[in-house]
């Protein structure tokens, strides 16, 4: 009989190194014999991958904040339904960038949507599943930009102005105080190679409760 | 200073007549001089039309219900504050093909997501707009079915089960029974001409208030 696997998350803003931070894990973890499933949000199927398409696209400037906080959900419950929850219950574990989180920091404090209506959403259209270690890389604002800057054409949610990204990093933050259980806060601002390490040291107690 | 306009939807099963009494309809209060926007769900903005090509595409053949619900209303979300919202306050008057009311007959009744859900999003989602008119084609399943058949391939709802469709066509006649004042039931088994008569016979009423 499999032991349900584990559901690690991966949260943080724009440049503070999240894919190769998630590259590195992976390896990490498949180092370990972990069977891993990887997935990213929004987007992990087919319906999300669509759903990515349009709320990242610049071509759709004016999606309201209701609607961008729908879609977002849209997506995740069909990741969850689809792909994660079946992967877990089959021993897989599972490392997602991005997940519920965001929505409170991006959709909430960002485009200001009530905590409470995106706590409703994650009630049902999550089917209650949390994650088991959420890794936040945080980074101040202007650091995470000047890296991001490099790499071409902002998406819609990239092309925001400080003062938003500044709401969804401490979001991150007084949600990781507010649930120190479940996070793990690192400092993006160190090299590549100190954040990976510090993300290995938080995954080593989900060996402990797994074994 | 405009008077506001008014706000008419147009629901019914698959067969029911819609399209045919829409030009109709339209026809009518455009020759009484109403300044008429008409449109339809999902889609109606350059984002829910993106959205409704997702949604209704047999391509995605097990969007989760939860994400079907959640896409319905991020179409209307935009539907209502980039389109309909804007109209109404100019004095236009807005016909639209489907409204929350379809929400509740196919995502509610039709695929099982509960009433006080879908309620909840409708409270925040619609910023609080429901219709003057609700006109109701009110079909049997079957009939509706056999004149659907004629017109090609389903999408990926109108692919659903007789039962499927019967639950939604209960869920419309109760909630008509429910709100007597706003809907109007019409027997769209009569010829086109019949049910368009009593469409424009149902719309009098908005006349007179307006005036």
């Amino acid at each position: 009989m499999n032991q349900r696997g584990r559901f690690i998350t991966l949260e943080g803003g724009e440049g503070a190194g999240k894919s190769t931070l998630l590259a590195g894990l992976r390896d990490h973890l498949l180092q370990r014999g972990v069977n891993l499933l990887q997935v990213r949000e929004p987007g992990g199927t087919g319906l999300g991958e669509a759903i990515r398409s349009i709320v990242l696209d610049p071509a759709h400037p004016h999606i309201s904040p209701e609607s961008e906080l729908l879609l977002m959900f849209a997506a995740r419950a069909q990741l969850v339904r689809e792909r994660i929850l079946p992967a877990l219950d089959a021993g897989q574990w599972v490392l997602c960038d991005r997940y519920v989180d965001a929505s409170y920091a991006y959709q909430g404090a960002g485009r200001g949507q009530p905590a409470e209506r995106i706590a409703e959403l994650e009630r049902w259209a999550c089917a209650g599943l949390k994650a088991d270690l959420t890794l936040l890389l945080d980074l101040p604002v202007a650091t995470g930009r000047a890296r991001a800057a490099g790499r071409g054409e902002a998406d819609r949610i990239e092309a925001e102005a400080d003062a938003f990204f500044e709401r969804v990093r401490e979001a991150y933050r007084s949600r990781a105080e507010a649930e120190p259980r479940r996070f793990r806060v690192i400092d993006a601002s160190q090299s590549a190679d100190n954040v990976l390490q510090a993300a290995i040291a938080a995954t080593a107690d989900l060996f402990e409760t797994a074994a």
